[in-house]
């Protein structure tokens, strides 16, 4: 029996490839002649570049460059197809993981590292750029992002903005002049699971921006800021862009990618599904196992496990999903087409505690799985 | 497929018998073809009437009784097999649980009531009585349950002692002719996985006091009030009593029924299993599923799922254990034959909560199993 093991991280408890490991640890102590394909994934958030990198044998490479609040972070990218592709995670440079919880601001957050990171691909030579939008603790439109690339945004005294979205409101007017020449030579695609507009109640600001940190005044600030932001860009630009889907990813990184950038968005799991040849790798499986830190309904609106149960069930493979956490309504998962979904702990624990035992508890529960496999698979044959 | 359920209660969130109804109600909605017979267990404790009369074809009469504070309580009896055969559990009238929190009071607690109701039994005219040794309030060695059928215990002013164990130390005298004599023409079992004797560090006072509410001190002086009793009574019966294994049960009513009962003392689980005819029922079923509320080693020293596990691996058939709790460490588990043991409590959860949503979790986990029971048994068959 051969079979897929195909995760996203479960957050602060195991990477996916740690989810990939220790359910083969456990599944094969018990099953020691079935066979493991490790697929750990990601969807556009932290993770995606080693996730890309695992599937097409790329090489993560590091660069400094300023972080979040403008201090030095070990930013990196992955290459792969001999430079000509590569990935970039927000997260990596710009994102919310790199503060402690008591530093975050995301009036000052910027988005200036993913730029340095894009110019640095532009350095290698690349031609196909992914970048993964997800787990960002910014909320500056991607400004930041864009005068890395050269862009100025520039204060009714025609000085360049200081780094954070807050300072957005004194925009007067965007330069592209000076935006480095080499993106209009490369394909970028975009990971992405949100598909909300820059501005407004359903907006970057609004949405996001409380767990970046942003009180409810500062979200209104914010907000604001945005519009200025995108009323000048849209000026500069020639067309409006505020309303498409997508300009509030990645406290509205999506805005900037979208526009000038000429990015093109997908949808993350998908996107890194297609580019890891996930169909081929999977076809010859009896079993796709996939999870995550906790599953319910929203797992199926973009996530991950829908990612891979999409393509599992179109391969008429059976897919099943372990979690940290389970929803205790299970009717959806199953009308979605899940087999089975088993949450992996099996006690009363505190979710710190859960968290601390996950490979334990990811062990056990793929021991479990594997004996009561073989019980069923073996009863009533003689 | 036939599938016997036979489950432990889960304590405070579901009766064995619910149990076995939740779990067959997530199972068959997956897998209607599947039969199941329906096993409820009890080891002693609570439940245990009701469990053998419900395999039995038994019936339940209540009585009213004096309860461990002197409180009037519903006590009751299980009665079959035409009069013939009674079942008692000392839980009914003497119980832990009849008490609140705040109520509970070792040193007063009294075993009363249990002698009313074995003497309500003699009243039936019965001739084989269980008594189930699980749950009780009491750390009176049985005297109160003596004084109920007939024994005096006097002070060294012929006064009979007041109930509780405390009073002991004013023993002066025991006179058993005055006991029921109907108790010398039946056959009493006790049913107990306890085997601690009656006295010092692993005695009743010490081992069970403190559940019971005995502080330190208390139980220093319920061990020495115990002494006074036992030395007593070994002088009336002319034999040392106090070292056997259970006299130490229900705090010290094994005693008392060893001694002047003449009662035979059993592994609970093992009695009842017989008397319900455990290995016959699950004789032609394909797999047995048992439970409880917390699943750990623990659970394979002479409580229900090890006496479960022994019956079923004796018939060679599996058996699986699901329970709300189970311990991270698989192995004594497997080792003792347990093909599987699955924690129903599938998300992080306090213990309050987890109580209350135990029938959800029941179903979800029965429904997750028998569809990857479906799965494996089905794949790889043409």
């Amino acid at each position: 029996m051969k079979i897929a093991i195909a995760p996203d991280s479960f957050k602060e408890s195991m990477t996916a490839g740690e989810a990939c490991a220790t359910f083969a640890e456990g599944w094969l102590s018990q099953r020691s002649q079935d066979e493991f394909i490790f697929l750990p994934l990601a969807d556009g958030g932290e993770g995606t570049t080693v996730a890309i990198c695992n599937a097409v044998n790329g090489v993560i490479q590091h660069k400094k460059v300023r972080g979040p609040l403008d201090q030095e972070v070990n930013g990196f990218i992955g290459l792969w197809n001999n430079r000509h592709n590569a990935v970039i995670e927000i997260a990596a440079a710009s994102g919310l993981d790199l503060l402690k919880r008591d530093e975050r601001n995301p009036l000052l957050a910027t988005s200036y590292g993913t730029g340095e990171l894009i110019r640095y691909a532009l350095d290698q030579g690349i031609k196909e750029l992914v970048i993964g939008l997800g787990g960002s603790a910014t909320n500056d439109g991607g400004a930041g992002l864009l005068q890395a690339l050269g862009v100025q945004l520039l204060d009714k005294n025609d000085q360049q903005l200081p780094p954070g979205g807050i300072h957005l409101r004194d925009l007067a007017r965007i330069d592209l002049s000076t935006l480095d020449p080499r993106i209009h030579d490369i394909h970028i695609q975009v990971a992405s699971d949100v598909t909300n507009p820059l501005l407004g109640q359903n907006g970057a600001s609004a949405v996001f921006g409380p767990q970046k940190g942003a009180t409810p005044e500062q979200v209104v600030m914010l907000d604001q800021a945005l519009e200025r932001y995108v009323t000048v860009l849209e000026q500069t630009i020639g067309r409006q862009i505020r309303h498409l889907p997508g300009t509030g990813a990645a406290g509205g990184a999506g805005t900037a990618l979208l526009s000038v950038l000429n990015a093109e968005f997908k949808a993350g799991i998908d996107l890194i599904l297609d580019l890891m040849e996930f169909d081929r790798k999977i076809s010859d499986c009896d079993l796709v196992v996939t999870g995550e830190g906790s599953l319910d309904y929203q797992s199926l609106m973009g996530k991950t496990p829908q990612g891979v149960l999409r393509r599992a069930v179109a391969a008429n493979i059976p897919v099943i999903a372990v979690a940290g956490s389970i929803t205790n309504n299970l009717e959806p998962l199953y009308d979605a087409g899940f087999t089975a979904v088993f949450g992996i702990t099996q006690a009363v624990q505190t979710l710190e505690k859960a968290m601390q035992d996950g490979k334990t508890n990811m062990i056990n529960c793929a021991r479990n799985l594997a004996r009561w496999w073989t019980l069923a698979h073996d009863t009533g044959k003689s």
